[in-house]
């Protein structure tokens, strides 16, 4: 077993997308070893995709070749582009999906995907992830260089995601996701807050003291705020779901305002 | 790792089924290469397992081992045959799934799956996944050859599906399958259009004109209409979906007119 | 490959949850043989995945790892235990997710899982999947014995689950899950019915008459009652959906009336 090629789509489960490229990984790829990261982000949401892999990838192992694939602009001149860092290879579309990369995962290669010998022909207009991400991926577990797949290239796209506001005693964010428990995931850093300060943390009507260790520390029912486990300052209603309790959609802002004590 | 177990059901994933069919298969196969294809076909919904699977087959490796269980007949007389073909084998109840097999995938044998020593026992006559089609599929992987599990049997159920009607200057034909995106495939193969016309697609009250190449051909927001990665016509919405923008249920007819330009 | 490790959680498809579990587990152990029994237990439901792990381990090879992870009182005190059997090794929260073993499942030794050596660090009060069961489940794989994991406990959480109720002539039990069929399936055994009895079965305003041996031994749109194939009684509609069309929801009672004939 060779390199894990780890699949992130939205692609979904009640389709053949995500087992077609797993039978064109099968067919150029003895024993791979394929990791589904997650196929259902919501059908073309490249900033949840974003997101998503930003936060899990730092738990796979070295070597690791993900696949990122949610791609509104499939067929059309939009680049493929596979980065290369110290650790991994990611392939996806350049809408910005890969605009993490660089900070905390220097870059060392930006290669556009263009070298047909590594595709599956014919090559649709529809489904690139079953004729080009598919087979690149497999070549790219044989062994074959990223180097080898296209020419270089100087930079990729990013997101321009608004990220929060930081100033005296405030700090205004917003809610980016909600996860299966209902728990609301904003775009705070727990590391930002400041130690030792008396914090309110406001979100629609809601209102909560102080940040909570677990998801458990308060009574049944009740709101509280935590640090989540991808570092991020989550909203959660203990053995409940806080987007159903609160009617807290995706996009809401989120205040914490905080006193030195 | 042997040849690989391909699995396509109705059970879903919020119960233990496809889970314990794996279990078993794993008792049986020291490290069996396992791909799902589906397991969110619509509860009973034969022609559509039938059309997923026509439409994925070809992009797995030879040697696959396709294991197709969506049965409401289970534990009645219906059969459960094996159907081998130069480059597969395939396992199912025989209540049409498999009828796609013959013109494009020549079928070499079908066999009756009878022989016990194949099953777990003892076998229920509620769950034929767990106690006949996995050990089977894993006995077949373990090299056993199909002609061990039963006769041989002359034919196999076929589907009496509609399929579009051609005349003089117009097709019709119907959806049959709305996927992740809403986009609204149809029963017409891309293959049979004139080239060279003026197409008109209409589907309820929508008209289009033309074909496109990609999703992202036509504005955001509006209708179009190509040819999709398995070869049909697909009716969608750029950065949309078109079932529910265009409120078409499976089963709506398709028209497409067309005039030699 | 080595042992195979089994997945059981409540993190469902849409978050990077499951997905990373497995990128930690890739990262220690190079070809792990991980099956995914189910992730879409009710977000915190610890009797449903007490009752589909019940059902579903002994499909499973000798030397399976169990890994449950539903768990609302994830950071809080709750100790987390392993579990030996004379086949398996079971990880849990001890919630009551493993009181079914003991009977059919003698336990070997009970441990409460403690060793930091074998944690992910800095392990989160948040996410115990992913620094606590995923690595612990691989160091098990590597063959690390469940003994170094920490210090042996005398006993482990039991569910306080009413179970069926059985006097002269009447069995009272409930409904306890609903399948992806829609078919009801109940606390009470197959093998506890008298044989040979007439047997009048009840719940909500459905009475049914006898128990059918498969799901297609009625009219279609017809109920029926039948032992599933976990050997506990089924309600259900032949060729649909018994919940919707008998509107009953898990909890309710159902009773079986039997006269020796």
């Amino acid at each position: 077993m060779g390199r894990p090629i780890v699949l992130l789509t939205d692609f979904g489960g009640k389709d053949h997308y995500v087992g077609v490229m797993k039978g064109v990984i099968h067919s150029l790829l003895p024993d791979p070893a394929i990791i589904d990261l997650s196929h259902e982000v919501a059908p073309q949401d490249v900033v949840s995709a974003h997101i998503l892999l930003k936060n899990a990838y730092p738990y796979f192992p070295r070597k690791s070749i993900f696949v990122a694939v949610v791609d509104p602009g499939v067929g059309t001149g939009r680049p493929i582009i596979g980065v290369e860092t110290a650790d991994h290879v990611f392939l996806a579309p350049d809408n910005g999906i890969l605009g993490f990369l660089g900070s905390a995962e220097p870059i060392e290669r930006i290669v556009q995907i263009t070298n047909r010998k590594y595709f599956r022909e014919p090559v649709s207009d529809t489904f690139h992830g079953r004729d080009i991400f598919a087979p690149v991926a497999a070549h790219l577990a044989l062994g074959i260089p990223l180097g080898e797949m296209g020419p270089v290239r100087k930079d990729l796209k990013r997101l321009s995601l608004p990220g929060p506001v930081v100033s005296a005693g405030l700090i205004e964010g917003r809610v980016v996701s909600v996860d299966r428990f209902g728990n609301l995931v904003t775009d705070i850093p727990g590391g930002i807050l400041p130690p030792k300060a008396d914090l309110t943390i406001s979100v629609g009507k809601t209102l909560i003291k102080g940040l909570s260790k677990t998801y458990d520390s308060k009574k049944e029912r009740e709101p509280l705020a935590l640090v989540g486990s991808d570092g991020m300052i989550e909203i959660a209603v203990n053995r409940g779901n806080a987007a159903e309790t609160l009617s807290i959609p995706v996009g809401s802002p989120v205040q914490i305002r905080s006193k030195i004590s």
